[in-house]
């Protein structure tokens, strides 16, 4: 028999998540049914979202179960197929959790092409995180050539690609990041027009001098003090893509003082999760995809060691110590 | 010579309105140029959007000049016209200040029909809190049959079209107000199907208890804690428009704590200022008219008598004494 390792959901986190809120099990591979396919994930998606998973409040999906195996994003490869439209070796992508394995009935699970896009990418720029960068531009910021956007979490898998999608849409893009060195890539090799380490302490002051015009539109991943202060300078009649609030996940007050800029600039600002808007998939993909293709949009990995890591990642990547997107290399 | 008085700002208020921020005058009416029209206005129309005129900020638009006449609205009637397209004894409404009289050269002086509708309701119902409230409701909150919508101020000018649109769009109506009185007219005589009073202390559970399937929609005018107790109820792609925020208008802090609704419920904010869509208001003003006209739309008036009331009767209306809409009756 196959076993494989899996990660279950021990315990909700009282504030921040820690280790034991996570507990490995070995498990055994199920013989296939019909219409099943047995698939060994090569990486797994670690992203901001399974935060909010982990809590038990009303929020837009069901909570993530106790002692059920960790919702995630899996990259890997079919091992066995009792299914026609997969077989054996197919790369494929889908939801099969924080598992080295797992058996799927091909509902969610893509075939994708490795031969010039690398399988990991389909976890980031082309997958998930890249498609809610590309909804949140296109779909609301919506922003014209000249125009300034503002990311905030810029040198992550979603900020990223939010900005060199500006870039090549003729707008100048800001982003904000935490460190030196995240500032320093974000502007050498993402080709922002200017990034700014809100570590350093002077967050107003070095948003104003980036933002000269002020900001049209704003791709929102980290809320609280950075949010605000892109309240602060937001233009007439601009938009808001509200797509996470990390700083508050781990149970931090997650207050918004300049409210009345909502009003006094005519803001709209609209959240969103990108699973929920599956038409656009095929279209943005497309686009994301040959630009990664073509070496015209850049990303970068952080990439932990076996599945054992995947809870020390994280929590690694909740207090930003990632750089890039965070993934978990499994074989 | 005739003569007239007027009000203009003497200074910016420091915190909270006071009768010494206004200065009335007595001038004289001018002798007329070609093109001009001179109007004895009946009615001058309170309204919150002063307050935030009066202050030296960045906002939507310039702030009131000192020693100016008070910006607003005003109905009247022509006196003397030196213009072809108005006659002596038409009815007319405009923009001409805290003033008893006042000049125009007809930009922006449109003449009304008060054979059905009282020449007041031009300020009201008809004119432009009728339009705000027409506005946020079919451009921003775009209510479905049975939704439920919510309304904050819900007994005044604005917030009352509010709730008696939607309630002939098959919604669910609730209103937020100040008082049992003021909630008592505005299920009883307005139609809401429910208002809380949220100086009754039990905002949170009265607002559960009046949206047994939460909020859809919501038209909000103040700010403030009755703001997030509403975006607490929030349902999944909910609609805000924003319209007010009179709780902060006198330099309360204006914060919000329930951010993170905005996100996993997937919301739509969007602040406006009607006189921004011009091209609209014929649709929403012959909706309104003929509402008014049929009975089919009520408003209540609280009228202050003569132009020296009218420093009181601002700083009234910004502490929610008024009823209704709040005009000073001139003439």
């Amino acid at each position: 028999m196959t076993t494989y390792r899996q990660f279950v959901l021990a315990s909700r986190p009282q504030g921040e998540v820690v280790p034991s809120n996570f507990r490995m099990e070995t498990v055994q591979a199920p013989a296939l049914k019909d219409g099943e396919v047995l698939v060994r994930n090569h990486y797994l998606s670690l992203d901001p979202y399974m935060r909010m998973r982990m809590e038990d409040v009303k929020s837009y999906s069901a909570p993530q179960a106790l002692d059920a195996v960790m919702v995630g994003g899996t990259a890997g490869e079919v091992v066995e197929s009792r299914n026609p439209k997969f077989s054996t070796g197919d790369k494929v992508v889908g939801y099969l959790g924080w598992a080295e394995m797992g058996v799927s009935t091909g509902a969610g699970l893509n075939k994708v092409d490795t031969t010039h896009i690398p399988l990991s990418a389909y976890l980031g720029a082309v997958g998930m995180p890249g498609m809610t960068a590309w909804y949140g531009l296109t779909q609301i910021m919506q922003p014209k050539p000249g125009e300034t956007i503002v990311v905030s979490a810029a040198s992550g898998a979603v900020g990223s690609v939010v900005g060199q999608l500006a870039k090549q849409r003729g707008c100048r893009a800001v982003g904000i990041a935490g460190g030196p060195e995240k500032c320093a890539y974000v502007v050498n090799e993402l080709g922002f027009d200017a990034c700014i380490d809100y570590k350093a302490g002077n967050l107003a002051a070095d948003l104003a001098a980036a933002t000269p015009d002020g900001i049209d539109a704003l791709f929102e991943n980290v809320g609280g003090a950075i949010f605000d202060e892109c309240l602060a300078r937001m233009n007439p009649f601009g938009r808001i893509a509200l797509c996470g609030l990390i700083a508050g996940y781990e149970g931090e007050p997650m207050v918004l003082k300049n409210v009345r800029n909502f009003l006094t600039m005519r803001l709209t600002m609209r959240g969103f999760i990108v699973s929920e808007h599956p038409d656009l998939w095929p279209q943005g993909l497309k686009e994301l995809g040959a630009l990664v293709a073509g070496g015209k949009l850049k990303f970068r990995e952080s990439v932990a060691q076996g599945l054992p890591a995947a809870p020390e990642a994280f929590i690694g990547l909740l207090k930003g110590r990632n750089f890039g997107k965070q993934v978990v290399k499994l074989v």
